[in-house]
C-alpha cells in the first residue's frame, strides 16, 4: 500500500560532541521516507532549491523512494538547518535556519499522492498541512508531526489540523503545552478528543508511549552506547511506524505494538552515525534483528508462569 | 526469607496541587517496609523520637513488620521532613529538613537483623551504609539507595559502600552524576566496575531501567491520570523489588524482571494517594492484578507471528 510524505528536504550542518559534518541530505521527510521505505512504497513531497543535485536524489532512490512530487525551483535553495548538541542529546540547539524555497511552498500533489493510503504531514506550517491533508481524499490513516512553535504561533490552526488526522506524535512537553495537561494520560486523551485515534508521545531516550481509545503501550528506547547524531530520530520513528502500518492490513493492538517496536529500531539506527549514514546502508535482516533484540529486551513471563 | 532496611522513619509535611497532609507517617525505611511486606518477613532499622508513638507502630505491625531493632530515643525527636511539589511532580522542594535523632544514629543490628539475607540500605550517609553493611555478614543480596548530597559531599565514602552491594538503585541524573558519564548505557556499565551486579535507573514517570553484566530490561510506569503524592515511590518501588527477591530462590533474568515489575506495581500504589494512605491498605491481589496489567500494556508479539 502506498504513503505519501509532506515535509522538509533540508541540508543539515551538525556538530555533536562526537563529530560534525556540513551540508548533509537531511529533513523530516527525508528521514521519514527512507525509514519507511523499508516497509512499503513511499513519495516524498516537497520543496528542493537549484543545488539539490543528482547525489541527493540518488539516496532516495536507492531506497525506491518516488521522488515525483519533489518540487525543484531554478534559482531557489534548499531548505538549510544548522544545529548542535551538548552532552545532552535530547535538546537540539540551533544556529541557523533558512527556509529558502520553504517559505513560498504551495504544496500541489499529483495524483499519485493523492491517492494514497497512509499519509504522514511532517513538522511544518499547519495550515500547509492541512492543504495537503484536504487534497488527499481516499486515506486510511492520517499522522502529523509538530512541535512547540506551532503552538506558540498557529495554534488555532493547529487544532484544525489535528482534527483532520488520525494520529498525531508529539514529545511529552509539546502534548502537555498543546492541552495544558500536566499529566500526560490526561494530555493524550485531551488530544484524542480533538479528533485523533492513536497518539504517540515521543520521549527521546525514554523511547516512546502509545495512546489509543482503550489502550496504553510503552517502549523504552534501544539502550545505545553512542549516540552520534539525534537529528531526525522522531522522523525515523514515524517512517518505521506508519511505513510498517501501510503494510498492514489492520490497525489493531498487536500490529500497533509491532509498528511502534519498527519505529523505535529505525530510530536507534538513525541516530547511531550522523545524518542518513547509517539508515542509507541499512538492511532488513538487521531491522529484523533488532526488533527480536526489542522483544526479548520487554519481554516479561507471567508471575504465576 | 528475612530482609532487613535500614533508613529513615520520618514524619512528613507534604503539599502537592491535589492536597496537603502534615505530620504523615514517611520516611525511606517506612515505605520499603510496608511495600516488601506484601512478599517477605520484614526488619526495619532506624532511630525514632519519643513522638513516634504507638499509632505509628501500629501501621509497621498491621503489615506484620518487626521493629524491634527501632530505636526509641526518649527525649529524642523523630527525623522530620517538609516539602512540596508543583505540577512537575517528578520534583520535590524540600521546605524544612530537621534531622532530630538522626543526627547521632549508631546502627546496632540485633542478632535476628545480622542474620538477614537481604539487606537494603535506604539513602542515609554512606559511612552509615556501610557500617550497617558490615554487620550483616551471610546476606545473599544487598542493595543500596543514594542521592546528589552524598556525590557531592562524600563521594569516596559513597564508593567505597557501593563496592560492598550487589545492586544499586539511582536516578538517571545521580548515576550519570556519581560516573561523570553523559550515557545512561556507559554510567550503568561504569557503576558496575566499581561492584554490584545490578544497576537500577529509577526514571521517575518513565518508570524504571534494569542493566545486569549482560542484560537490559525497562518497564513504563504505570499510566496514572492522578499522582497525589510521589513521596516515597523510589523506596516503594525498592521494597516491591527487593521483597519479591526474597521470596525467590534465584535471581535469574525473568525473576529480576517480575522484581522490576512488583517495584512498579508498589510504586504506583504508593503515589495515588499521600504518604503510606494507599499502600496500608493495599492487598496482594490488587498487586497480582496490577501485575498483569503491566504485562499486559507491555506485551509485545514476535514480528513473524
Amino acid at each position: 500500500m502506498s504513503l505519501a510524505v509532506v515535509g522538509s528536504i533540508a541540508f543539515d550542518s551538525v556538530k555533536t560532541p562526537f563529530g560534525e559534518r556540513s551540508r548533509m541530505l537531511g529533513g523530516s521527510a527525508v528521514h521519514f521516507s527512507l525509514a519507511a521505505s523499508f516497509f512499503t512504497d513511499v513519495r516524498v513531497v516537497g520543496p528542493v532549491g537549484d543545488d539539490f543535485g543528482d547525489e541527493q536524489y540518488a539516496v532516495l532512490h536507492a531506497r525506491g523512494v518516488n521522488t515525483d512530487d519533489i518540487e525543484r525551483v531554478e534559482a531557489g535553495k534548499t531548505f538549510f538547518w544548522q544545529g548542535h548538541y551538548e552532552y545532552d542529546m535530547n535538546l537540539a540547539h540551533t544556529d541557523d535556519t533558512q527556509l529558502n524555497v520553504f517559505g513560498d511552498f504551495e504544496p500541489k500533489l499529483s495524483d499519485g499522492s493523492k491517492a494514497v493510503k497512509v499519509l504522514f504531514l511532517a513538522n511544518i506550517q499547519p495550515d500547509l498541512q492541512r492543504e495537503v491533508r484536504e487534497q488527499c481524499t481516499g486515506t486510511r490513516l492520517a499522522g502529523l508531526d509538530s512541535m512547540n512553535l506551532w503552538i506558540d504561533t498557529a495554534k488555532d490552526s493547529l487544532v484544525r489540523t489535528i482534527g483532520g488526522v488520525d494520529l498525531i506524535f508529539m514529545n511529552d512537553a509539546e502534548l502537555r503545552q498543546l492541552t495544558e495537561e500536566a499529566n500526560l494520560v490526561r494530555a493524550a486523551r485531551a488530544v484524542m478528543e480533538m479528533g485523533p485515534r492513536f497518539v504517540i508521545a515521543k520521549q527521546g531516550e525514554y523511547g516512546a508511549a502509545l495512546f489509543t481509545r482503550d489502550g496504553f503501550f510503552a517502549l523504552p528506547a534501544y539502550p545505545l552506547e553512542t549516540v552520534n547524531d539525534p537529528t531526525g530520530a522522531g522522523d525515523s520513528f514515524a517512517g518505521g511506524f506508519l511505513g510498517y502500518l501501510a503494510s498492514q492490513e489492520s490497525e489493531d493492538d498487536a500490529t500497533l505494538r509491532r509498528a511502534m517496536t519498527y519505529g523505535s529500531v529505525l530510530a536507534s539506527f538513525n541516530v547511531e552515525e550522523f545524518g542518513t549514514e547509517r539508515v542509507q546502508r541499512l538492511t532488513r535482516d538487521e531491522i529484523d534483528a533488532r526488533f527480536e533484540e526489542f522483544r526479548q529486551m520487554t519481554a516479561l513471563e507471567s508471575a504465576r508462569a
